[in-house]
């Protein structure tokens, strides 16, 4: 089972270490985690994307809590929200094929940040299928590399 | 003085809360960190944003390459590459304000996700000063929350 949470952190030296050592001492593995600024320069806000079990999540959150630096921790299943990831891919692309990438990312509103004579840096952001679809697309050309912000998510607010 | 630390890692248990703490034990504060997957499943690739003095990053640098986890570490001062970031606001927009803050949202190719009738819920991506100057322009109209992913960055490749 996966889980999306939201802590909003004080920002201080040491906060991210205590918070990921917790996650780990109870055997969540993070898949994503973001941690950013936010329109208070003295509070953080990470995004943390675990596998684990529903019960021990709990726990995990309550004590999340209890710690000084934590200002308040939400599980967004709980709250309408939206979410977005953000994807750099470098791929291989020779005057042959850069036409039919430049076509799938007009589709997919992905971004031609880079162009080389034989290499391109796409942007592109979404929720989680769109981006596996369009990496399944661009598999085929070559994917020299990527890196990928993992999942942030907002509520809509009431 | 800020760096930014590519590096790619196990994606095993306990990584994340090990790197953090080898920062935060040498007295870096870690203004941005992500984590996420990589076309690899068994390696994650993290990005870091800290402040700290040169020498002792170097150093940090290299302990850090000599972890079991760590596949390598890069400081992308030393190559060419493009950086983004995204970011999510929601703002209040009512019929008066709506009409101007779309304008302002085409300019800068900034999307909007989820309209409500007092709120609007808009994504950007870009370098930092791009960011900072669109949140600046959006503060007058009210920024609700925000959530920013920190940096990811992507070398051009020889």
């Amino acid at each position: 089972m996966r889980h999306t949470i939201i802590a909003s952190v004080e920002n201080k030296f040491g906060v991210l270490a205590r918070i990921a050592g917790m996650f780990s001492g109870r055997g969540f593995n993070i898949d994503n985690l973001n941690v950013g600024p936010t329109m208070n320069p003295s509070m953080s806000r990470m995004t943390i994307v675990v596998r684990g079990d529903d019960k021990v999540l709990e726990q995990v959150t309550r004590q999340l809590e209890k710690l000084v630096d934590v200002i308040d921790v939400k599980d967004i299943r709980d709250e309408e929200h939206v979410d977005r990831e953000l994807v750099l891919l470098r791929l291989r692309a020779g005057s042959e094929t850069r036409a039919e990438i430049i076509q799938i990312c007009e589709i997919f509103r992905a971004k031609i940040v880079d162009v080389q004579p034989a290499k391109l840096i796409v942007e592109l952001t979404g929720a989680e299928d769109k981006i596996a679809q369009f990496l399944e697309l661009m598999e085929p050309f070559g994917i020299e590399d990527l890196i990928r912000t993992g999942k942030v998510a907002l509520a809509r607010g009431k």
